[in-house]
C-alpha cells in the first residue's frame, strides 16, 4: 500500500501540518518571538543526521524525536537551566519521506516537551538527499552557572549515575552484539536499548542542588553531561578547568549484571550519548548531596596537575582516549 | 594537489578550528550563555541544504556564510528585531569536504556578522552524505513588533525595494538563461548575481521608523520579509491580517532595463529569495516613511475582503500561485 508521503504533500500543507504541533500565536510568522521574562538565557543547537545517529532499522520515528529534545535538554542542564523555553527545528527530509514519520517524529518531539517544559517554537523545513534534524533548544539560565572550567582541585567529582547503556543499546540495535551469544541478562538488555532511544537528562537533580539552601546562589560549580562518553566528558572537566582527575575504578556505580572485562570498560569510559550529570563540588557540599539524592554516587577527586584522567584500582593508570569521531 | 579535507582533520580538530570563529568564551561549554539585557527575544531557524539551496557551481562557500545569517536576519527584522545577538551553528559535512570549503564558509558568516551585528553563539557538526547549513538567529525584539497580522483594510502597502533580481541571478549562474542569448544590460546582470548570492536585509529602514517621533512605541505594524516571492509575501500578509490588498502594477519598482513580457513578470512576482520588506501602515505614516527614506515605494493598499491580492493596470487581475515547493 502506497503511504502518503512528503512529495504527496507538497511544501505548504507539510508546513501546515507542522504547525499544529505549535502554539497557534508562534506559527503565522516570519520568526518566534520568546518573552525572556527578565532572566538570562542558554542555547544550544544538536543534530541528528539519518545514518550518522539513526536509521529506521534501529530507533523509532518517535523515540528520535524524544531524543532529539531529551539530549539537547540535557546540554542545557548542565550549564544550569532551571526552566526550558522550547525549541526550534530545523528538519531536512527526502520527497519519499512518509508523513506517518513526520507526525511520530514530531509526537516524538512533543511527548519530551510535555515531559519536561517548554514547546516548540518555530523552525525550517527543506527538502534533501537524506533525513536531518537540527534542535535548537533555548532555557532560562538559574542563578547557579554550572561551567566545565569551574572545578577546582580538593573538590570531589560525583556522578548522577550509570555509564555505558546506551552504547551497549546500539550495538544490540545494531545486532553488533547477538543478545544469545552473549547470554545477557534481559534487564539488562532492556534498560540499554532504552537507554540508546530514551535518554532521560537529568533535571531533578539540579533542582534539588537549587533548592538546598547549603548551595550558595550566584555560583559557579563545575559540571558537564556524558553525552560524549564518560571517560571525554571528565577529560572535559580537566582541560577546561586546568586540573586532573583522579577516579577510583571500584566506586563507579555499574549496572546490576553488567558483565566483566575489557571489552565492557570500554563500553563504559568510552561509551558516548550517556546523559548524566558529572559534577564537582567541594567535600562537604558532595556529602550533603548524596544524602539528598542516593543516585548520585561519588567517584573521585580533582586535584592540581596537569589536565588527564588517572584511575586508580585498575591495570591501566591511564587509558588511551578513544573518543568517537563523526569524521 | 590533494587539499585537506575535513576526515583528514578528524572532529576533535575540525571543532577546535570552528571555535576559532567564536567569542572564547562561548566555546568551552555545553551550551552558550546568552546576556538578554532584559529584552524580549526573537529566533529563528533556516537551512540550507547542498543541491536544493546552493552547489559549488552556482554560489562560493564565502557566499554561502554570508547568505546563511543574513537571510536568516532578514527574518528577524521583519519581525522587529533592534539588534541581532548572534547564530548558533548546526553543521553536516561529508568526510570529503575540504577544509578550505568550511574555513571560507565561517568566514562569510563572520562578514555578515561584523556587518550586521551578533557573533557566533555556539552550535553541532556532524557527518552527512551531502552538506547542510542549519542557521539559528537571536535577536532582541523591539518595541515596535512588526508582525504579518497586524495589516488593516485601508492601510498603504510600502516596499523597501525591487524584486525579482535574486532568481534572475540564479537562473544566470545555473545557466537556465544565457547572458549572450537575451542580451541583458551589464548592470542587470551584476546586480542580479549580487542580489542572489550576497543578499542584503533591510536593517536601515527599520531604525528609521524607529527614530522617528511620529511612529508610537509599543505599537504593531503589517510587515513580512519577501523571501518566499514578492506575491507570496503580500499573500501571507493578507491571509494573517484577514483582509485583501490591491496592488497597481505600474507603481511596483523596477530594475532599469528589466526586460518587459510575461516570463520576467513571473520572475518578478514569484521569484523568491527578494529579501525586502512589505510594510502597511497608515497613509500619514506612509508618506512621512517615503520621505524619510526614498527607496521605499507605494505600491497598494489593503481593503476589506477575503484574503487574495488583486492587480491593477495588469492583464490578469489575479494571478495562478506557482510560489515553490520544495518537495
Amino acid at each position: 500500500m502506497h503511504k502518503e508521503t512528503v512529495k504527496d504533500i507538497g511544501e505548504k500543507e507539510l508546513i501546515k501540518r507542522l504547525a499544529k504541533y505549535m502554539p497557534p500565536d508562534q506559527a503565522s510568522d516570519d520568526c518566534a518571538f520568546i518573552d525572556t521574562k527578565r532572566e538570562n538565557l542558554l542555547i544550544n543547537t544538536d543534530l541528528m543526521v539519518e545514518k550518522t545517529h539513526f536509521n529506521n532499522k534501529i530507533i523509532s520515528p518517535r523515540d528520535i524525536g524524544w531524543k532529539a529534545v531529551t539530549t539537547n535538554y540535557s546540554d542545557l542542564i548542565s550549564s544550569g537551566c532551571i526552566e526550558f523555553i522550547g525549541v526550534n527545528i530545523g528538519l531536512v527530509l527526502t520527497p519519499k519521506t512518509e508523513w506517518a514519520w513526520v507526525q511520530e517524529l514530531y509526537e516524538g518531539f512533543n511527548e519530551a516537551l510535555n515531559q519536561f517544559g517548554g514547546s516548540i517554537l518555530g523552525g525550517d523545513c527543506s527538502r534533501g538527499e537524506s533525513k536531518m534534524i537540527s534542535v535548537t533548544a533555548i532555557g532560562l539560565q538559574s542563578k547557579l552557572k554550572l561551567r566545565r572550567n569551574a572545578c577546582k582541585p580538593g573538590e570531589v567529582l560525583l556522578t548522577t549515575g550509570i555509564h555505558g547503556l546506551s552504547k551497549l543499546g546500539l550495538q544490540i540495535r545494531t545486532k553488533q552484539i547477538k543478545r544469545k551469544d552473549l547470554n545477557l541478562n534481559e534487564e539488562l538488555i532492556r534498560d540499554s536499548i532504552n537507554a540508546f532511544c530514551r535518554p532521560t537528562p537529568k533535571n531533578k537533580i539540579f533542582k534539588t542542588i537549587l533548592r538546598s539552601s547549603e548551595f550558595s546562589i550566584n555560583k559557579e560549580i563545575g559540571c558537564t553531561d556524558s553525552s560524549d562518553g564518560f571517560y571525554q566528558a571528565i577529560l572535559d572537566l580537566c582541560k577546561e578547568s586546568k586540573c586532573k582527575a583522579i577516579i577510583d575504578y571500584q566506586k563507579i556505580p555499574k549496572k546490576d549484571y553488567w558483565p566483566k572485562g575489557q571489552k565492557w570498560d570500554q563500553f563504559y569510559f568510552f561509551g558516548g550519548e550517556d546523559y548524566e550529570l558529572l559534577i564537582s563540588l567541594p567535600r562537604d557540599l558532595a556529602t550533603k548531596l548524596m544524602q539528598i539524592d542516593n543516585e548520585i554516587s561519588e567517584i573521585g577527586y580533582f586535584a592540581q596537575g596537569s589536565p588527564n584522567v588517572e584511575i586508580k584500582n585498575y591495570p591501566n593508570k591511564y587509558l588511551n582516549n578513544i573518543s568517537y569521531s563523526h569524521f
